[in-house]
């Protein structure tokens, strides 16, 4: 399983302020860079704060690689994945829409009559008693024929996959603001790494828009 | 009055752990370019935070660096500037030694009994009622010969500067790790924007040690 993370975030680390409402980050050619990276990717994986914040949709936005995926014998849009330990994503969300197939991956904390109800419109993976097992969930994306995940955030999910060694590269638009905050989200939130930093390489640096976009790779990440 | 703002940062915006143990971010190329920073600096300001964990003595390490400063006829070190409300900073404290002139400035707030013994050993700015009133205290600064200041932090303070509209450049070295974590102190912390944030200009990119070197100018920031 290759897992790419991809964030966009302020000079000073954020992803948004701390009352969690999105703030313009990048522009343009970021959005594309973006688009680029779901397009390649099997699935496009999301907390379940960024769908209960946010309600993305999650597809690809360029019918060029719409057309291309198709072209490869793909679905036209990577599946979503969000992780959902306690199972609530509403049934209403964008991301249970028809455009594209769903996974909820989902613990055994999650009520029987809500996963009943989200397998109407996804598929549920039930995976970790409290919490959703990462490594679990991800060896079960793999398992539905998933290689390659994208994993949009938010800071929390980002934690976790770092937690788990589950993430080979981290791709980081910095942008030209500063939003701050000691409760703003931040690119990796979680109780935090107190030794044992995950180490990093810088692949890539490229300017773009008005910001920067960092390319590391996780060094020794363990590979499901 | 020219403020910069100087400092290093994990590739998620972490200074330093949620324990506030001190990471090493960086190498010795950006340790020997904040060097070359407060070598250029009149004064150099740290929030009592930053005192209270660390104990810095702020002082230029470069030998050449040192004997330029005397040769234009300036100290041999810049002053050490500490922001701190309530007086707290120890009178043990390393920034208190003869090294190099100091400064600590204070709110009324800070009990008469601590100023007068601050005042054996640096000079006490008294700006605010309970909290440093920052733009007074910088004001303070320059009525004391001091034109050109770098501060280096905390997060906290970092913050302030920037929402007092105080700063004019922000350098953040980006280092090859991910820290994590929702209480780990950010690059600028404090609470936060939640409009009108504070708007970058990208002046430089330079790869540096094992990260990169991102210089920033503050649009639009106030001078003192």
């Amino acid at each position: 399983m290759d897992v790419i993370v991809n964030a966009a975030m302020s000079a000073d680390g954020k992803l948004s302020s701390r009352r969690r409402e999105q703030v313009r980050i990048s522009g343009d050619a970021d959005f594309d860079r973006m688009d680029a990276i779901r397009a390649a990717a099997d699935g496009v994986v999301v907390g379940i704060g960024t769908v209960l914040a946010d309600d993305p949709s999650l597809t690809v936005k360029s019918p060029a690689r719409i057309d291309a995926r198709r072209g490869r014998g793909e679905p036209p849009h990577p599946a979503r994945v969000v992780i959902d330990s306690r199972g609530r994503t509403p049934l209403e969300a964008t991301v249970l829409g028809d455009e594209a197939d769903t996974y909820v991956c989902v613990s055994k904390a999650a009520p029987r009559s809500r996963r009943d109800k989200l397998a109407a419109d996804a598929t549920v993976i039930v995976a970790g008693d409290e919490r959703v097992d990462l490594p679990r969930a991800v060896a079960g994306l793999e398992d539905a024929g998933l290689d390659r995940l994208m994993v949009e955030g938010g800071g929390e999910l980002i934690f976790s996959f770092l937690a788990a060694g589950l993430v080979d590269e981290l791709r980081v638009f910095v942008g030209p603001l500063v939003i701050g905050g000691r409760d703003a989200p931040t690119l990796a939130d979680g109780d935090g790494f107190l030794d044992d930093f995950p180490e990093l390489t810088l692949e890539d640096v490229t300017r773009l828009d008005d910001g920067v976009v960092l390319s590391w790779t996780v060094d020794d990440s363990s590979r499901v």
